[in-house]
């Protein structure tokens, strides 16, 4: 199920939820909320920022964007905040030692635009000022945002990175067809349903003995999440997934 | 008339000449700098800056990005900064009473790309921070350049113009790839890898009784394949997933 018309409507309107982890300072925050105004984006999601919100810094700073601040919601974890979500978005410069899906800000563009007129709300994270997103929070992401620019100087700044991704969103129009993914009866898993799967996953193999090396278990983990981020589950697959997991232990106790 | 070799090769090395006319602040002078390295950008003019050059705030501002500004030329005009190039722009966000040629940073990039390929030097105005190109400031330009942004909500400062405009020409001559899968130490699995996979999976799902309504079974196994076919597996993945299944069965045998 798609969204209702009305909650579409709305999705399309605010943009991608523009979510800013662990950022620093306030005077940054301003800077990002006056990027995505800038963009026709204000839908601004902050979790845990370093200093207390409200901010008189990052209100100082945004002049005139305050409607974007007024806004933003707050939350203490990445899982909370992306729950509604049916895709996320991470936005780094630095590449990982992971397998994970990487786009331009273009592509991503075309995509989000695609996925919110179908009625599935979107969201990019963008990590702290200084150290950007650690490899445990791109675990809450489906697909990486690689900004190409002169490799061997980059020193974008938070509201810099948002400006760009924004301005690639606000170029790609609301003119993008959506795509048409045959789902019959069914949606797209929201990030809630998909983190309840994926944790009785590693519950159930935890049980079983599976992270039997301890310092493996955090690559296993992530490795896992990996592959089912990767798939774009239907919230049908998801249920699908319970199944195979319940079918597979119950053989326990026969 | 197109440059020598040289010239061409160095011309398109240092991409257009980003002209600041008329700059206030040393501050956005070196935010400039660094927008432009970012960009690949190495060819600054200053027209008349407000304060004295060489700036101490600038170069403070430019971390890193010193190479820009102690390559910076000054002049007095627009006229003897754009002297020696063949195609001039002008990036303004107002529109203007006067007819001109409006195109959009992309539009641009494309251009000046190909001027410069050709061996022809291309330059861009950008405006005093506060007040922008007066019309006749623009006299001097060919092509307007109009940043697409919300038009409800224009805020963008000096440097953030200039990183805009660059990361469009730094975009249209990346060999960017449209999408990367990041695999690290591990290669897409194959056919067979996966065919294997999913033949053990539906065995042991057959073991037990997932398949319990015969009917479906076309069904179910078709919407597994699917997950799995999704997920664009590593050879790495696949062997994760062995792990999983035969963690989750052995829980039986305990």
């Amino acid at each position: 199920m798609a969204g209702t018309d009305r909650t579409r409507a709305r999705v399309e309107e605010d943009g991608p939820q523009i979510t800013l982890v662990g950022p620093q300072l306030g005077e940054n925050i301003g800077a990002s909320a006056r990027a995505m105004l800038n963009c026709g984006l204000t839908n601004m999601v902050l979790v845990s920022p370093r200093e207390p919100w409200p901010n008189e810094k990052a209100a100082k700073m945004s002049s005139g964007a305050s409607e974007v601040l007024d806004r933003a919601r707050l939350f203490d974890g990445i899982g909370a905040a992306v729950g509604g979500l049916n895709h996320v978005y991470a936005a780094t410069t630095r590449t990982r030692d992971k397998t994970q899906r990487v786009v331009t800000p273009r592509r991503a563009a075309e995509e989000m635009r695609r996925a919110m007129a179908a009625g599935e709300p979107v969201g990019i994270l963008f990590g702290p000022e200084r150290s950007g997103l650690t490899n445990e929070d791109l675990q809450h992401a489906d697909t990486v945002i690689s900004v190409p620019l002169n490799p061997s100087y980059t020193s974008l700044n938070l509201a810099q990175a948002v400006l760009i991704i924004g301005y690639e969103w606000f170029h790609a129009g609301a003119a993008v067809e959506p795509e048409v993914l045959l789902m019959h009866a069914t949606r797209p898993a929201n990030k809630e349903e998909l983190g309840f799967f994926l944790a009785r996953l590693e519950r159930e193999l935890d049980a079983a003995g599976f992270f039997h090396v301890e310092d493996m278990r955090p690559t296993m983990v992530r490795n896992l999440r990996t592959i089912f981020q990767r798939a774009n589950l239907t919230e049908q697959d998801v249920r699908t997934l319970h199944g195979v997991v319940a079918a597979l232990v119950r053989q326990r106790s026969r």
